[in-house]
């Protein structure tokens, strides 16, 4: 099968073996996966941020042996492995939390070269984790589901009271999930800061109340109580939110800033500020995410800003470079599309 | 009236105009006055610590006027101010959160040149404030209430589940104060790290079911689910939390690091560590610690190592600088006790 392998540092399209489904698990054929702000981090410090896996303990891959990324996909049931129940029809969409049961335990799909991520025409996923896809949700928006729920799980995470304000620092693809998710909560003020012009319009798109450069506005002009949603992985703005975040605020770190990162602790101390560091989802929020996207919750047309074959992602992931004319790109295995 | 000063880098005991007791407010005789860490804090900071205040849009106090630290007092009500409503006696004792209500606004008290702290014979108190205290209560047990309450909003600020592990960083009084109040509401696996052997055997003696010298051992052995309480202040022990917390702990940071301090973030994120920055406590929960001292709670016996009067205030404060000799100091300005 066709997969776009990470060699060094560019994508090669490279005929590889198809993944056998093995014990628990199905073949599936990709049908949409859409590029993370995460794989372009991957691309870019792949080799850093194994080393960096063995402060958790966990045994770095050799990313020599061929990458494949891709977690943000729908895809198609092929065929069943062994073991399986069989529930679900061969042809059937679905969508699945980004980890692979093996015999050797759990591997994550699209950041591991232990199994092949969805930049690839086919994956293996495990059965017991699928979730269908309604017939009335398009590929582009099931695709969707995974951004979603991590935005979904970050909102959660940040246990808002009523009348609390949401305050967005970043307007990546994390940022406006999580102000699509704000929206759907029906919290009354959602303020979105971003350094682009595009980006604050997608805000204004995904539900924001109010956009500001941080340049020219601070977003907490007026806030008495936020949980403000540190987006952007930069280094230092956290411990700008902590300067500037009202008291009592709830910081939710969705971004991660590279290597080490300082702040003020007085500061933090005697506004009482709460850090809460999220990644990931649970399963259930998953289901959740795409159960918003079938409801017509989150304006997903918006978010999506191209599509590409395999042949088309190292353009894309240039391009992603430049927040002012992309925001997120879909890959179709089975398209020849370029930018 | 006497009081002892901060004059630059040393007290000196002065007599001083006696506070004036303002609408609402009683003059109140100092009995008893607990020696904080963040005395000793603000002695070698105080001029840097008012500066940072800027940060928190507070004017800062020009310390030149001559500062009396002391906030962690026991007095007895000697007369009455105007517009008060005098449900109390003359002569009862009483404990108040540390906060006096003036025309001007509400002032800290032994943290502001704008009153007196209890470093002192005498101070202005908020009548709608005070906290009698129970006749079986005595003056040095009265004393360690407001320390008690630091730890007890901490542990409340946790919010802990049944089973989860507390664990102690730093057995200064405040870690010693968090040990108390864990033990009191029932953990059953409190751990407590400090790297002096008596504040070990102290930390023993208010609850720990486990200390470690943690160059030899690791506070996070066998622990799988933990509140961590920061209680040192020191610079770089929030990265070694972050390092080695187990996932999912809540960090409780009631030390204050000096200036800027730094910490991981792609490790706090992987964990979804929660940081919760805590200082002071609500009115509530002061009362809620003298009544945990009353009913007999709190091993304060163990806590108080020495006492002095006004005059042997600066060679307390030098040997506190020294974990093995000291723990808790309390003054009495009536007396003439040195160490």
């Amino acid at each position: 099968m066709r997969a776009a392998v990470v060699r060094k540092d560019k994508f090669v399209v490279e005929d590889i073996a198809e993944p056998v489904a093995t014990e628990g698990q199905v073949l599936a054929r990709v049908r949409k996966c859409g590029i993370c702000g995460s794989d372009l981090h991957m691309f870019k410090h792949g080799a850093q941020m194994m080393e960096d896996q063995r402060a958790l303990g966990i045994e770095p891959d050799d990313l020599t042996n061929g990458l494949v990324l891709g977690h943000e996909f729908v895809a198609e049931i092929e065929s069943f492995g062994p073991g399986t129940a069989q529930d679900l029809s061969v042809g059937q969409r679905v969508c699945s939390v980004p980890f692979l049961g093996t015999a050797a335990g759990i591997v994550p799909i699209g950041a591991s070269t232990k199994t092949t991520g969805a930049y690839a025409e086919k994956i293996a996923l495990t059965e017991a984790m699928l979730i269908p896809v309604p017939d009335a949700v398009s590929d582009e928006a099931a695709a969707l589901a995974e951004p979603v729920a991590v935005g979904l799980h970050a909102v959660n995470k940040a246990n808002m009271a009523d009348g609390e304000a949401g305050i967005v620092i970043g307007c990546g693809p994390i940022g406006l999930a999580v102000i699509a998710i704000l929206k759907m909560r029906g919290a009354t003020q959602i303020v979105a800061a971003d350094l682009s012009p595009k980006r604050r319009a997608l805000a204004e798109a995904m539900g924001a109340t109010k956009v500001v450069d941080p340049r020219d506005e601070s977003p907490y002009e007026g806030v008495a109580t936020a949980a403000v949603y540190e987006c952007t992985g930069v280094n230092g703005v956290l411990a700008d939110i902590v300067k500037h975040a009202p008291l009592k605020a709830k910081v939710v770190v969705a971004g991660i800033a590279n290597g080490d990162d300082s702040f003020t602790p007085m500061l933090a101390v005697a506004k009482e500020l709460t850090f809460i560091f999220v990644t990931y989802y649970e399963p259930q929020e998953f289901v959740e995410a795409l159960q918003a996207i079938a409801d017509g919750h989150i304006n997903w047309q918006a978010w999506i800003t191209g599509e590409v074959g395999l042949d088309g992602i190292q353009a894309a992931f240039s391009a992603l470079g430049n927040p002012e004319t992309h925001a997120k790109i879909l890959i179709d295995p089975s398209s020849s599309a370029t930018l």
